[in-house]
């Protein structure tokens, strides 16, 4: 199933895609719905079409994501490919003002003049786990949604950088944090439709050309592995995100990065396709 | 005013301190009352004396934590002081099943064998905040608490480490996202009865020895410069929580490190006392 969030004429509600139509299925985002709570009672619909749809989870507990986690994004940075029989997940964690929906429009921050893309696939949380092996951790999954860790690859803080390494680690860090730069949607995808997922394809196009485009087979740590790791640290809840990473092709290898007036469109292969403008502040 | 949240015989309710007792002002946590919707109205009573006090806030939007903020502890960690006028906030994001409240048991996570303490001032936003100059900043805040950011010195991640400088700043960062690893509270005192964060001491106590002793006028960055710093990286909403960083003598210093058994008590002046038994996994 695909399911949604949307604004229907003020109200936030979910519902599922059937057809053209989404089928409503309750009030709030999908917080319920990943909860196994869904009310599929009281059956009212909607046009897909034209929809104004929000992130499918407008607030999760906790977006934790994954960096250096394809090869090709490893090796477009200049770093030796990772050992996956050494390497362990390199997470962070993105706030809850990071998450937007589809077609929302993100402000640039005049803090960077370095806005860079990076189109991913989000796993969304479907059953607590905690300190779940790696071949029951998709067990532990709802479903998929295409979705973009905005990054910030450099941040104009006012103040000379020192060139300490931590220094250079919290810039890094600080750099995922801006508002709405973590764009999810359109569709909450259920793990049942995704048969594997490291067979995805994943695109994102920049006014229209194609900047990414990679194969979820190339992840160092598989979703299976990720979602397993995290659980070893804390508690995985139903409605928790983790974003799996990014394959090359990213602004910061080439230079290029956003302005005001451009256009993202980030693509997982049967997840759907997430538009993000770029606006000035 | 110190306002507090509690398990009301199985309810979660919130209110505040008069002498002995408990004024209970609303169900649920603090939320609506650092939103500025506190009710007032209907007036009951509870006794101060052996309430089952929570964390003020069970799921703030975000927890923010400042690293290396206080010189002393810096200088015990071996690095050079840090220079005000060209340091930035080192800034790192803690998950929601960090937090906890005083008195509850933390699971030592059999991940670690160096479970570390850090007593801190946790800040709590009253005001949305984007933006705001140092000057304005403490107008934002609505109150603060006692916490203490427990911290993982070393995972056990079942692979060699390869010594890159990166997989430590993941080790570190990782290492503070443990379940149960931010506890907070008993109150959460109005910034109108702290008319000076940097002035405030702090303790924590290990089964009755007093490890850390500090003061908060050796901060590097201020508690408004550290609301006002995140805020310019992104929205900072009521009921986020940014912990300030801690004094020198933790256990990384001095080889000392939590096992089952132990309890800390981490005390900030004026804002209460926060005890935490470790209890084995």
């Amino acid at each position: 199933m695909k399911w949604l969030t949307f604004d229907d004429d003020g109200a936030v509600r979910h519902g599922y895609v059937e057809g053209d139509e989404i089928v409503v299925t309750g009030d709030g985002d999908l917080t319920a719905v990943v909860r196994g709570e869904a009310d599929t009672g009281a059956e009212q619909r909607r046009p897909l079409h034209g929809a104004r749809i929000l992130a499918p989870l407008l607030s999760p507990g906790k977006v934790l994501a994954a960096a250096a986690n394809y090869q090709e994004h490893v090796k477009e940075a200049g770093g030796p490919a990772r050992d996956q029989a050494k390497a362990t997940p390199r997470l962070f964690l993105k706030p809850d003002t990071s998450i937007t929906g589809p077609d929302a429009p993100v402000v640039l921050n005049p803090i960077t003049q370095q806005l860079d893309w990076e189109v991913e696939i989000a796993v969304v949380i479907g059953r607590r786990a905690e300190g779940v092996p790696v071949e029951e951790a998709l067990d532990h999954v709802f479903g998929y949604a295409t979705s973009n860790d905005i990054s910030a690859r450099s941040l104009d803080l006012g103040v000379e950088r020192d060139g300490e390494a931590w220094t250079g680690f919290f810039d890094w860090l600080e750099g995922k944090w801006l508002d709405g730069s973590a764009p999810i949607g359109p569709y909450l995808v259920t793990a049942d439709e995704v048969p594997d997922p490291q067979r995805l394809d994943l695109t994102l196009e920049l006014n229209g050309r194609v900047m990414q485009r990679g194969s979820s087979a190339d992840m160092v740590h598989t979703v299976a592995e990720l979602v397993s790791f995290s659980s070893r640290l804390m508690t995985l809840n139903p409605g928790d995100v983790i974003l799996t990473g990014t394959p090359s092709g990213v602004g910061a290898t080439t230079g290029v990065f956003l302005n005001p007036g451009d256009s993202m469109v980030a693509e997982v292969q049967g997840l759907g396709s997430l538009t993000t403008p770029i606006v000035a502040a």
